[in-house]
Protein backbone atom coordinates (compact mmCIF):
# COMPACT_ATOMS: atom_id res chain seq x y z
CA UNK A 1 0.00 0.00 0.00
CA UNK A 2 1.20 3.60 -0.74
CA UNK A 3 1.62 6.09 2.24
CA UNK A 4 -0.49 8.98 2.13
CA UNK A 5 0.57 12.27 0.89
CA UNK A 6 1.25 14.56 3.74
CA UNK A 7 0.02 18.26 2.45
CA UNK A 8 0.45 21.28 4.70
CA UNK A 9 -1.14 24.86 4.05
CA UNK A 10 1.01 27.79 5.85
CA UNK A 11 0.71 31.70 5.74
CA UNK A 12 0.18 34.98 8.30
CA UNK A 13 -3.52 34.85 9.65
CA UNK A 14 -6.25 35.93 6.57
CA UNK A 15 -3.62 34.70 4.06
CA UNK A 16 -7.01 32.38 2.87
CA UNK A 17 -5.52 29.06 4.32
CA UNK A 18 -9.53 27.79 5.26
CA UNK A 19 -10.71 28.30 1.85
CA UNK A 20 -8.00 26.71 -0.35
CA UNK A 21 -8.16 24.00 2.35
CA UNK A 22 -11.80 23.58 1.62
CA UNK A 23 -11.21 23.53 -2.13
CA UNK A 24 -9.09 20.59 -1.65
CA UNK A 25 -10.84 18.88 0.19
CA UNK A 26 -13.74 18.82 -2.33
CA UNK A 27 -11.08 18.18 -5.09
CA UNK A 28 -10.24 14.73 -2.86
CA UNK A 29 -14.44 13.99 -2.32
CA UNK A 30 -14.76 14.38 -6.35
CA UNK A 31 -11.76 12.09 -6.97
CA UNK A 32 -12.96 9.61 -4.04
CA UNK A 33 -9.46 10.04 -2.33
CA UNK A 34 -9.15 9.53 1.22
CA UNK A 35 -8.35 11.85 3.67
CA UNK A 36 -7.93 13.43 6.31
CA UNK A 37 -7.87 17.25 7.56
CA UNK A 38 -6.43 18.49 10.77
CA UNK A 39 -5.21 21.71 12.51
CA UNK A 40 -2.29 22.79 14.99
CA UNK A 41 -2.12 23.21 17.57
CA UNK A 42 -4.94 20.74 18.32
CA UNK A 43 -6.15 18.07 16.70
CA UNK A 44 -6.05 15.84 19.52
CA UNK A 45 -7.79 15.40 22.66
CA UNK A 46 -4.35 16.80 24.74
CA UNK A 47 -3.68 18.91 21.86
CA UNK A 48 -7.19 21.07 21.99
CA UNK A 49 -6.24 21.60 25.51
CA UNK A 50 -2.96 23.04 24.90
CA UNK A 51 -4.52 24.85 21.81
CA UNK A 52 -6.94 26.83 25.00
CA UNK A 53 -4.07 27.30 26.35
CA UNK A 54 -2.02 28.99 23.54
CA UNK A 55 -4.78 31.18 22.12
CA UNK A 56 -6.65 32.56 25.40
CA UNK A 57 -6.31 36.40 25.37
CA UNK A 58 -5.90 36.11 29.26
CA UNK A 59 -2.48 34.29 28.95
CA UNK A 60 -0.54 37.67 28.40
CA UNK A 61 1.77 36.82 30.49
CA UNK A 62 3.17 33.50 28.30
CA UNK A 63 6.99 33.33 28.32
CA UNK A 64 7.79 33.17 24.52
CA UNK A 65 9.59 30.09 25.22
CA UNK A 66 6.74 28.36 27.06
CA UNK A 67 4.93 29.03 24.13
CA UNK A 68 7.32 27.67 21.44
CA UNK A 69 7.37 24.56 24.08
CA UNK A 70 3.54 24.27 24.21
CA UNK A 71 3.88 24.38 20.23
CA UNK A 72 5.73 21.48 19.68
CA UNK A 73 3.83 19.76 23.22
CA UNK A 74 0.61 20.03 20.56
CA UNK A 75 2.84 19.01 17.27
CA UNK A 76 3.64 15.39 19.53
CA UNK A 77 1.08 14.35 20.23
CA UNK A 78 -0.71 15.23 16.55
CA UNK A 79 2.65 13.51 14.67
CA UNK A 80 2.45 10.33 16.32
CA UNK A 81 -1.52 10.23 17.33
CA UNK A 82 -3.18 11.40 14.30
CA UNK A 83 -0.64 11.85 10.67
CA UNK A 84 1.79 9.29 11.11
CA UNK A 85 -0.97 6.31 11.79
CA UNK A 86 -3.07 7.91 9.00
CA UNK A 87 0.25 8.55 6.15
CA UNK A 88 0.81 4.57 7.14
CA UNK A 89 -2.96 3.98 6.46
CA UNK A 90 -2.11 5.17 3.07
CA UNK A 91 -4.69 8.10 3.84
CA UNK A 92 -3.80 11.34 3.10
CA UNK A 93 -3.48 14.15 5.38
CA UNK A 94 -3.95 17.86 5.14
CA UNK A 95 -2.67 19.79 8.06
CA UNK A 96 -3.55 23.56 8.56
CA UNK A 97 0.11 24.54 9.79
CA UNK A 98 2.66 22.53 11.16
CA UNK A 99 6.53 23.37 12.11
CA UNK A 100 6.98 25.65 9.13
CA UNK A 101 4.43 28.31 11.51
CA UNK A 102 6.72 27.33 14.49
CA UNK A 103 10.04 28.70 12.40
CA UNK A 104 8.26 31.80 10.93
CA UNK A 105 6.26 32.47 14.06
CA UNK A 106 8.55 31.53 17.15
CA UNK A 107 12.16 31.53 15.40
CA UNK A 108 12.13 34.19 13.11
CA UNK A 109 9.49 36.77 14.46
CA UNK A 110 9.95 36.10 18.44
CA UNK A 111 13.58 35.40 17.76
CA UNK A 112 13.87 32.25 19.24
CA UNK A 113 16.32 31.19 16.63
CA UNK A 114 15.80 28.64 13.75
CA UNK A 115 18.64 26.34 15.39
CA UNK A 116 16.43 26.03 18.23
CA UNK A 117 13.02 25.50 16.42
CA UNK A 118 14.52 23.24 13.78
CA UNK A 119 15.75 21.09 16.51
CA UNK A 120 12.10 21.08 18.07
CA UNK A 121 10.50 20.60 15.01
CA UNK A 122 12.70 17.31 14.09
CA UNK A 123 12.33 15.80 17.62
CA UNK A 124 8.06 16.46 17.86
CA UNK A 125 7.62 15.31 14.68
CA UNK A 126 10.46 12.19 15.02
CA UNK A 127 11.98 14.05 11.46
CA UNK A 128 8.07 13.69 9.54
CA UNK A 129 8.46 16.09 6.45
CA UNK A 130 5.30 17.09 4.69
CA UNK A 131 6.10 16.11 0.77
CA UNK A 132 4.30 19.26 -0.09
CA UNK A 133 4.15 22.69 1.78
CA UNK A 134 1.50 25.79 0.34
CA UNK A 135 2.75 29.17 1.43
CA UNK A 136 0.21 31.41 1.19
CA UNK A 137 1.76 34.40 0.76
CA UNK A 138 0.20 37.80 0.95
CA UNK A 139 0.62 41.48 2.16
CA UNK A 140 -0.41 41.64 6.06
CA UNK A 141 -2.96 45.15 5.45
CA UNK A 142 -4.37 43.49 2.63
CA UNK A 143 -4.84 39.78 4.83
CA UNK A 144 -5.94 42.08 7.61
CA UNK A 145 -8.81 43.40 5.83
CA UNK A 146 -10.27 40.45 5.08
CA UNK A 147 -9.58 39.02 8.76
CA UNK A 148 -11.89 41.88 9.52
CA UNK A 149 -14.67 40.87 7.86
CA UNK A 150 -14.98 37.78 10.04
CA UNK A 151 -16.73 36.86 13.31
CA UNK A 152 -15.09 36.08 16.55
CA UNK A 153 -12.64 38.58 17.50
CA UNK A 154 -8.73 37.71 17.53
CA UNK A 155 -6.60 35.29 19.73
CA UNK A 156 -3.79 36.11 21.65
CA UNK A 157 -1.45 35.86 18.78
CA UNK A 158 -3.63 37.26 15.94
CA UNK A 159 -3.32 40.33 18.54
CA UNK A 160 0.27 41.15 17.91
CA UNK A 161 -0.34 43.49 15.33
CA UNK A 162 0.43 44.26 11.27
CA UNK A 163 4.17 44.55 12.04
CA UNK A 164 4.25 41.52 13.80
CA UNK A 165 2.77 39.44 10.59
CA UNK A 166 5.03 41.59 8.63
CA UNK A 167 8.15 39.30 10.61
CA UNK A 168 6.17 36.19 10.02
CA UNK A 169 5.87 37.08 6.48
CA UNK A 170 9.50 37.89 5.99
CA UNK A 171 10.40 34.35 8.24
CA UNK A 172 8.01 32.33 5.94
CA UNK A 173 9.51 33.72 2.77
CA UNK A 174 13.64 32.98 3.89
CA UNK A 175 12.34 29.58 5.07
CA UNK A 176 10.87 28.90 1.37
CA UNK A 177 14.33 29.80 -0.05
CA UNK A 178 15.75 26.79 1.46
CA UNK A 179 13.32 24.18 1.63
CA UNK A 180 12.38 23.09 -1.74
CA UNK A 181 9.13 21.48 -0.42
CA UNK A 182 7.49 24.50 0.04
CA UNK A 183 5.56 26.30 -2.96
CA UNK A 184 5.29 29.90 -2.57
CA UNK A 185 1.55 30.92 -3.94
CA UNK A 186 0.78 34.34 -4.68
CA UNK A 187 -2.30 34.15 -2.25
CA UNK A 188 -3.77 37.99 -3.18
CA UNK A 189 -5.64 36.62 -6.78
CA UNK A 190 -9.09 35.20 -6.69
CA UNK A 191 -10.11 32.14 -4.95
CA UNK A 192 -10.13 29.50 -7.81
CA UNK A 193 -6.74 30.85 -9.58
CA UNK A 194 -4.85 29.92 -6.49
CA UNK A 195 -6.74 26.39 -6.35
CA UNK A 196 -5.49 25.47 -9.83
CA UNK A 197 -2.14 26.25 -8.76
CA UNK A 198 -2.59 24.22 -5.97
CA UNK A 199 -4.09 21.43 -7.43
CA UNK A 200 -1.29 21.53 -10.52
CA UNK A 201 1.23 20.96 -8.04
CA UNK A 202 0.02 17.92 -5.99
CA UNK A 203 -0.79 16.25 -9.17
CA UNK A 204 2.86 16.47 -9.90
CA UNK A 205 3.44 15.06 -6.86
CA UNK A 206 1.19 12.00 -7.06
CA UNK A 207 1.23 11.00 -11.14
CA UNK B 1 22.22 43.02 47.22
CA UNK B 2 22.57 39.03 47.42
CA UNK B 3 21.10 36.72 45.28
CA UNK B 4 18.49 34.34 47.06
CA UNK B 5 19.30 30.66 47.68
CA UNK B 6 17.64 28.49 45.26
CA UNK B 7 16.47 25.25 46.77
CA UNK B 8 15.12 22.45 45.16
CA UNK B 9 13.02 19.14 47.06
CA UNK B 10 13.33 15.75 44.56
CA UNK B 11 12.10 12.66 44.72
CA UNK B 12 9.91 9.21 43.62
CA UNK B 13 6.14 10.09 45.11
CA UNK B 14 5.89 9.77 48.90
CA UNK B 15 9.20 10.41 49.42
CA UNK B 16 8.02 12.72 52.01
CA UNK B 17 9.15 16.33 50.21
CA UNK B 18 5.78 18.04 51.41
CA UNK B 19 7.15 17.48 55.20
CA UNK B 20 10.62 18.86 54.43
CA UNK B 21 9.29 21.29 52.59
CA UNK B 22 7.10 22.93 55.53
CA UNK B 23 9.65 22.35 58.06
CA UNK B 24 12.19 24.19 55.73
CA UNK B 25 9.62 26.99 55.73
CA UNK B 26 9.07 27.04 59.72
CA UNK B 27 12.57 27.47 60.06
CA UNK B 28 12.77 30.44 57.89
CA UNK B 29 10.22 31.75 59.06
CA UNK B 30 11.81 31.64 62.45
CA UNK B 31 14.71 33.20 60.97
CA UNK B 32 12.58 35.69 59.49
CA UNK B 33 14.03 34.77 55.80
CA UNK B 34 12.22 35.99 52.94
CA UNK B 35 11.37 32.98 50.62
CA UNK B 36 8.80 31.41 48.30
CA UNK B 37 7.28 28.40 47.23
CA UNK B 38 6.88 26.86 44.23
CA UNK B 39 5.86 23.49 42.53
CA UNK B 40 6.70 22.02 39.20
CA UNK B 41 4.57 21.32 37.14
CA UNK B 42 2.60 24.60 37.84
CA UNK B 43 3.24 27.89 40.26
CA UNK B 44 1.55 30.42 37.09
CA UNK B 45 -1.43 30.82 35.92
CA UNK B 46 -0.15 29.43 32.12
CA UNK B 47 1.52 26.22 34.49
CA UNK B 48 -1.20 25.40 36.38
CA UNK B 49 -3.56 24.98 32.95
CA UNK B 50 -0.44 22.90 32.10
CA UNK B 51 -0.21 21.09 35.24
CA UNK B 52 -4.08 20.12 34.57
CA UNK B 53 -3.39 18.76 31.10
CA UNK B 54 -0.12 16.67 32.89
CA UNK B 55 -1.68 15.15 35.88
CA UNK B 56 -5.57 14.49 34.25
CA UNK B 57 -5.79 11.03 34.23
CA UNK B 58 -8.22 10.90 31.28
CA UNK B 59 -5.23 12.04 29.43
CA UNK B 60 -3.70 8.21 28.78
CA UNK B 61 -2.83 9.01 24.90
CA UNK B 62 -0.50 11.76 26.19
CA UNK B 63 2.80 10.76 24.00
CA UNK B 64 6.30 10.55 25.70
CA UNK B 65 7.35 14.10 24.06
CA UNK B 66 4.00 15.68 24.50
CA UNK B 67 4.64 15.25 28.30
CA UNK B 68 8.37 15.82 28.12
CA UNK B 69 7.46 19.09 26.22
CA UNK B 70 4.53 19.99 28.52
CA UNK B 71 7.03 19.50 31.59
CA UNK B 72 9.27 22.14 29.79
CA UNK B 73 6.95 24.82 29.08
CA UNK B 74 5.49 24.72 32.42
CA UNK B 75 9.32 25.01 33.84
CA UNK B 76 10.32 27.66 31.42
CA UNK B 77 7.25 29.79 32.47
CA UNK B 78 7.83 29.51 36.15
CA UNK B 79 11.41 29.77 36.14
CA UNK B 80 11.00 33.50 33.85
CA UNK B 81 8.58 34.50 35.36
CA UNK B 82 8.90 33.92 39.57
CA UNK B 83 12.19 31.83 39.69
CA UNK B 84 14.70 34.25 38.66
CA UNK B 85 12.71 37.69 39.14
CA UNK B 86 13.08 36.55 42.93
CA UNK B 87 16.15 35.42 43.70
CA UNK B 88 17.64 38.45 41.85
CA UNK B 89 15.39 40.19 44.30
CA UNK B 90 17.50 38.72 46.91
CA UNK B 91 14.38 36.21 48.20
CA UNK B 92 14.92 32.41 48.73
CA UNK B 93 12.86 30.22 45.85
CA UNK B 94 11.96 26.96 48.02
CA UNK B 95 11.05 24.89 44.85
CA UNK B 96 8.75 21.21 45.39
CA UNK B 97 10.48 19.68 41.90
CA UNK B 98 12.76 20.87 39.20
CA UNK B 99 14.20 20.10 35.86
CA UNK B 100 16.00 16.49 37.92
CA UNK B 101 12.42 15.47 37.63
CA UNK B 102 12.48 15.85 34.06
CA UNK B 103 15.53 13.96 34.33
CA UNK B 104 14.32 10.86 36.16
CA UNK B 105 10.87 10.71 35.03
CA UNK B 106 11.32 11.33 31.73
CA UNK B 107 14.61 11.11 30.05
CA UNK B 108 15.91 8.05 32.50
CA UNK B 109 12.25 6.12 33.35
CA UNK B 110 10.73 7.17 29.75
CA UNK B 111 13.46 6.63 28.00
CA UNK B 112 13.65 9.61 26.12
CA UNK B 113 17.61 10.30 26.62
CA UNK B 114 19.61 12.30 29.00
CA UNK B 115 21.30 13.97 26.20
CA UNK B 116 18.02 15.42 24.98
CA UNK B 117 16.06 16.28 28.60
CA UNK B 118 19.56 17.98 29.27
CA UNK B 119 19.18 19.86 26.54
CA UNK B 120 15.77 21.02 26.80
CA UNK B 121 16.40 21.66 30.90
CA UNK B 122 18.85 24.22 29.57
CA UNK B 123 16.65 26.08 27.29
CA UNK B 124 13.74 26.13 29.76
CA UNK B 125 15.75 27.48 32.61
CA UNK B 126 17.71 29.91 30.70
CA UNK B 127 20.30 27.32 32.35
CA UNK B 128 19.26 28.53 36.04
CA UNK B 129 20.96 25.96 38.18
CA UNK B 130 19.69 25.08 41.93
CA UNK B 131 21.80 26.04 44.48
CA UNK B 132 21.29 22.60 46.75
CA UNK B 133 18.96 20.33 45.62
CA UNK B 134 17.67 17.14 48.22
CA UNK B 135 17.00 14.03 46.71
CA UNK B 136 14.91 12.15 49.37
CA UNK B 137 15.63 8.97 48.46
CA UNK B 138 13.37 6.25 49.72
CA UNK B 139 12.42 2.31 48.39
CA UNK B 140 9.37 2.90 46.28
CA UNK B 141 7.11 0.14 48.65
CA UNK B 142 7.99 2.19 51.78
CA UNK B 143 6.75 5.27 49.96
CA UNK B 144 3.41 3.67 48.41
CA UNK B 145 2.38 2.82 52.00
CA UNK B 146 3.08 6.18 53.23
CA UNK B 147 1.08 7.50 49.96
CA UNK B 148 -1.80 5.02 50.47
CA UNK B 149 -2.61 6.95 53.17
CA UNK B 150 -3.30 10.25 51.80
CA UNK B 151 -6.72 11.48 50.22
CA UNK B 152 -7.55 12.28 46.70
CA UNK B 153 -6.65 9.30 44.79
CA UNK B 154 -3.54 8.92 42.23
CA UNK B 155 -2.96 11.16 39.18
CA UNK B 156 -1.64 10.08 35.65
CA UNK B 157 1.91 9.89 36.44
CA UNK B 158 1.64 8.41 40.03
CA UNK B 159 -0.91 5.38 38.77
CA UNK B 160 2.19 4.33 36.47
CA UNK B 161 2.84 1.64 39.54
CA UNK B 162 6.18 0.37 41.43
CA UNK B 163 8.51 -0.81 38.21
CA UNK B 164 7.79 2.92 37.16
CA UNK B 165 8.95 3.95 40.55
CA UNK B 166 11.98 1.98 41.12
CA UNK B 167 13.48 3.25 37.21
CA UNK B 168 12.58 7.02 39.00
CA UNK B 169 14.74 5.99 41.79
CA UNK B 170 17.42 4.82 39.90
CA UNK B 171 17.52 7.74 37.47
CA UNK B 172 17.53 9.90 40.48
CA UNK B 173 20.80 8.36 42.04
CA UNK B 174 22.26 8.27 38.84
CA UNK B 175 21.95 12.07 38.39
CA UNK B 176 23.07 12.77 41.74
CA UNK B 177 26.76 10.54 40.98
CA UNK B 178 27.07 13.29 38.52
CA UNK B 179 25.88 16.36 40.37
CA UNK B 180 27.60 17.58 43.11
CA UNK B 181 24.89 20.07 44.40
CA UNK B 182 22.19 17.18 44.60
CA UNK B 183 22.25 15.99 48.39
CA UNK B 184 21.18 12.66 48.78
CA UNK B 185 19.02 11.54 51.77
CA UNK B 186 18.18 8.79 53.13
CA UNK B 187 14.19 9.24 53.55
CA UNK B 188 13.34 6.76 55.22
CA UNK B 189 14.16 7.82 59.08
CA UNK B 190 11.95 10.33 61.41
CA UNK B 191 11.31 13.52 59.33
CA UNK B 192 13.26 15.43 62.29
CA UNK B 193 16.34 13.73 61.71
CA UNK B 194 16.29 14.41 58.33
CA UNK B 195 15.36 17.98 58.73
CA UNK B 196 18.62 18.33 60.56
CA UNK B 197 20.65 17.00 57.60
CA UNK B 198 18.79 19.48 55.25
CA UNK B 199 19.17 22.37 57.84
CA UNK B 200 22.83 21.74 57.81
CA UNK B 201 23.54 21.72 54.49
CA UNK B 202 21.52 24.98 53.95
CA UNK B 203 23.43 26.93 56.56
CA UNK B 204 26.35 25.56 55.54
CA UNK B 205 25.47 27.36 51.83
CA UNK B 206 24.96 30.79 53.66
CA UNK B 207 27.86 30.93 55.52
Amino acid sequence: MNKGIFITFEGIDGCGKSTQLNLLKEEFDRRGMEYIVVREPGGTVVGEKIRTILLDKNNDSMTRMAELLLFEAARAQITEEVILPALSRGVNVICDRFYDSTSAYQGYANKMGRDLTDFLNLKATNDTSPDITFLLDIDPQTAFKRRSGRDGGEDRIELQGLSYQEKVREGYLELARTEERIAVIDADQPADAIFEQIRNRIWDLTD
